[in-house]
């Protein structure tokens, strides 16, 4: 047996370093510079407006976390940095740092010893499901280019052999990128959008641009609160559950299944985790991040969502895992 | 080929979350309270003083870090955070965090868009390097366990078949465990520690804890400007060089090599990356630390050590790997 190492524990004491040195170089957009052909320290300290002393020690740093390459003096992006951190890549991703290290982010993983202590975030009026939390706004604008890959998966959950769904109900729609999916594969199909009035302006903005506006419509508010009415063929009900306790996400699936035609179908996206709680890790740690957000929110086994969804009237709850995110959805009958 | 993947980017930007659910669980002592045989989250959430639903929340996420094991609904330590974070551990490295995680080095790493545009710290006054930082103090209390081992490298290193040494110069002692290393070892020797004095306190402290009190004088000020004397057979000059560009490193080591009997010997200890400034990775990312946090500090390349201590006056620099720490040490002869 080999003897005990600290390494673990001074690579995650030094994790907020790293996520500093890379938020460092989007805010640059050395990354861009880099892959525009400025090799060399000099020329990208040029074009980012930077010091040259700086932009080589933070390209050294890169390189050494694996976002860039080094060769005598020159520097060049990785594949993965050339896909997802040029801005010019059609897949840019850079931006969805300002949801992911947003104000309200960081501000929530500054005491988590508090968070734990009381069960739940330390944020005034409910953490970010408060009202009108602007952080949705963010979310909508800033990972809609995360939500592309996933609406498609989603969309082809539901079975075409019945007749096509003409209703679509898309709860907590942010970008609205998963009921425009719907819209775009089903040329007869309106969506009702629910959200926020601020995250509303951003998801038909998105329907415009993707050509279908006129069959978009919203509603501003609180799902909990707003009349949706009835008969739809599918309610969406994605990254929601998770902010609020299991009463709570019973009351809401009672809501979404009274919404529902009969055979309609609801599909809710989530991170869930194993029965063990601790694989996978993109699921199980996520955990964390709505105690530390929320006041009640926590990631969901299958089987507790199982036993929500069919308390509050579905049946036939089937989990799909999808290829583009680290969520998975859950297809169930009303 | 396999496509790009955007994990790197993912796993960097979470990053910060990491740390602080580490943070966070080293301020409840957590894994002091599952070592203690607390396995479950309500006898951990007892015994911290904590929510059952915050530990549980908590000791998942640790597990997927790689910090706990989980079997059933039973959590336990990994070998690894059993020796270097349960507080009854000798080897407890938990305190360190006063250091790593200090208000002045997170504030440091808040903006390093900034930083590297003005080529430095943003921080007032000269960072970390203004007089009397009260950073010193912080480090030499909390990083102390970590010095124990290069210590007793670094007294391994100076040769014993010339006279023993008598006189040490120790610059900057912070903790003072080098110095007092060399006091330990050779029982004649008489030591002189240089640093700002509340950081001379924790030295004076640790001289009189480890047995060599009368042996042991101190100088508070700054190393550049206090009269330290001649004939010094050894000097020692750890972790300082690199908080300062290399014209000042060099009138530091004519200065060192000034206080030097013939014969004597400096050793320094210093992040030293390759020639190629990205490998290995402990040393070469240091560079970012001291962008940030200093005005003008660098990790400085064997070349470039050598290059300074050849025009200070010292002759035979030779560069030697710890086995204890990332650092290296060089040992020059005056």
């Amino acid at each position: 047996m080999s003897d005990p190492s600290p390494e673990l524990f001074f690579e995650t004491v030094w994790g907020y370093q790293r996520t500093a040195a890379l938020k460092g170089a989007l805010e640059l957009d050395l990354f861009t510079a880099v892959g525009e052909g400025n090799a060399t320290a000099a020329a990208a300290a040029a074009r980012c407006g930077a010091s040259t002393r700086g932009v080589r020690i933070l390209c050294d740093h890169l390189t050494v976390l694996g976002f860039l390459v080094k060769d005598g003096d020159r520097y060049a992006l990785t594949p993965d940095s050339a896909a997802f951190l040029d801005r010019r890549s059609p897949a840019y991703l850079g931006g969805t740092v300002e949801f992911t290290l947003s104000p309200a982010l960081e501000e929530a993983f500054r005491d988590v010893a508090g968070a734990v202590r009381r069960g739940g975030t330390g944020a005034a009026a409910g953490g970010t499901v408060a009202p009108d939390h602007p952080i949705w706004v963010r979310f909508a604008r800033a990972m809609m280019p995360m939500m592309r890959g996933p609406a498609e998966e989603l969309v082809n959950l539901v079975p075409v052999d019945s007749p096509p769904p003409r209703r679509v109900l898309d709860i907590a729609a942010g970008h609205g990128l998963f009921g425009i999916a719907f819209a775009r594969r089903y040329p007869r199909a309106e969506v009702t959008a629910v959200d926020w009035a601020g995250v509303l302006e951003v998801a038909r903005d998105n329907a415009a641009a993707l050509g279908v506006a006129e069959r978009y419509r919203t509603i501003a508010g609180s799902a909990f609160d707003v009349e949706w009415g009835a008969g739809y063929d599918v309610a969406l009900l994605t990254n929601f559950l998770h902010h609020f306790d299991p009463a709570t996400c019973e009351r809401m699936l009672g809501k979404v299944h009274r919404a529902l035609a009969p055979g309609g179908r609801a599909v809710t996206l989530e991170f869930v985790p194993n029965a063990d709680r601790v694989s996978p890790a993109p699921a199980a740690g996520f955990s964390l991040v709505m105690l530390c957000t929320t006041p009640a929110g926590d990631a969901y086994t299958f089987a507790e969502l199982d036993g929500m969804l069919g308390r509050a009237g579905f049946t036939r709850n089937t989990l799909h895992p999808l290829a583009a995110a680290p969520q998975q959805a859950i297809v169930s009958l009303a």
